[in-house]
């Protein structure tokens, strides 16, 4: 069944109105008429069965049959801080890291970004990711859509970070080292409902300065398996692996 | 330090010489010259660091200054099924799966895949899908190049998979029961030098009958966490959770 997110303030008792491009999607893409069924998915987590009951051209109508039980989020909240770099790299993380149940990403102006973001491009990034977000979370049936966080320099990352429970960055140097078991100590001792801030780092590793403060301020160092892996395939590797641990193996 | 895959042939005691692509790579974009070193790879996985002797039109001369005692290779072989798919996803595929491991990959022509490979297009694939692994493999150490195999169909895999110690397919239907852990209570299993055979289905999922063919051969039905995958995404998810628990975890 199809699935959409609806913001809080469209949904009234057991009505529920789809406004904006959700609009188009039902009643020109899918060609969905009165008494169709769907999805809508609230921000807080929860989701409904609903009825359609008229497609106009601003808005769908629905009314809600059922409430789902239903839960596919990590049972902890992780936050993705991913490194600004060439290309589509930013969006691809976005997209495959929902999928994989991350609940926030925050890009990162590290210090060997190749690629800088000024005002005005990181306004349009931001919207871009925000709707990437969104459709990944309706494919894959997330409960939420994860939220993009506005660009972070090492500052304001390291203020942010006091709020977490855990946090790591993968560091290239340690999937050169025999020293491992580093990332799975560290998701061993996870218990569900804490939060864990992960950074990856851009395509020419972190420089001396920002290992030392990130070690600094509590960050664990951690190596994603043997190989050296490109700066968008870390953070899935992550993701996996968090997911196989906690809602796999466990 | 850069690497390059040198065949076999290619070996006489301490030299080696390299032809083809990699000359005008090693000539022209790196711009290196006599004394300086590069890594070669021999086929059999192992690895040596050797110095330029010469760089000309058509071949670089290297001597092997020590052998290097390394390896990133995963403790079992995994040969990964992908079923063909719209767009780039296979060389996606390919490349980070690559990255994060693989032995082997057989493209599969499933029986929902939209898309059909003719002979002339096979050809064509399977060449840009090797050149994108030998990159891969350069780009994240890895001892082997992963193989690329003939396109496959069902009778064709059936027959192959009888040389596997573990065969699996990720069927979307397991992520949405309650009935988990099917992955990793085979992954615990798992001992080093054992084969496994991972099939990824097509966009709209297998077919009962596929369903049925694969388990009657005695492949494992496993889901990969709960959240529904993109067919390019559910092989990294494998792949990264096998390397967690084989090499983080163990």
């Amino acid at each position: 069944m199809q699935r959409y997110f609806v913001e809080a303030d469209n949904w009234q008792g057991d009505k529920v109105f789809i406004q904006g491009e959700d609009v188009h999607h039902i009643g020109r893409v899918m060609r969905m008429l009165p008494n169709d069924e769907i999805i809508c998915n609230h921000p807080s987590g929860n989701a409904a069965r609903c009825q359609i009951v008229s497609v106009e051209k601003e808005a769908v109508h629905c009314r809600v049959v059922e409430w789902l039980e239903e839960n596919v989020e990590l049972p902890i909240e992780i936050t993705l801080v991913q490194s600004l770099g060439k290309g589509d790299k930013l969006e691809t993380v976005v997209q495959k890291g929902t999928e994989l149940g991350a609940s926030r990403f925050i890009p990162y102006q590290a210090e060997r970004s190749v690629v800088k973001w000024d005002k005005k491009k990181a306004d349009k990034k931001i919207s871009r990711l925000e709707k990437i977000a969104k459709e990944a979370s309706e494919q894959c049936h997330r409960n939420k859509v994860p939220e993009i966080e506005a660009l972070h320099g090492l500052d304001k990352l390291l203020q942010t970070s006091k709020q977490y429970t855990w946090k790591l960055f993968a560091h290239e140097d340690e999937a050169k080292r025999d020293e491992y078991k580093s990332l799975s100590n560290l998701v061993g001792r996870m218990e569900p409902g804490e939060s864990l801030l992960a950074v990856i780092g851009p395509e020419g590793g972190f420089s001396a300065s920002e290992v030392l403060k990130l070690s600094e301020a509590g960050f664990h160092s951690v190596r994603l398996g043997p190989r050296i892996l490109r700066m968008e395939t870390a953070p899935l590797y992550l993701l996996a692996s968090i997911s196989y641990h906690l809602e796999e193996l466990r």
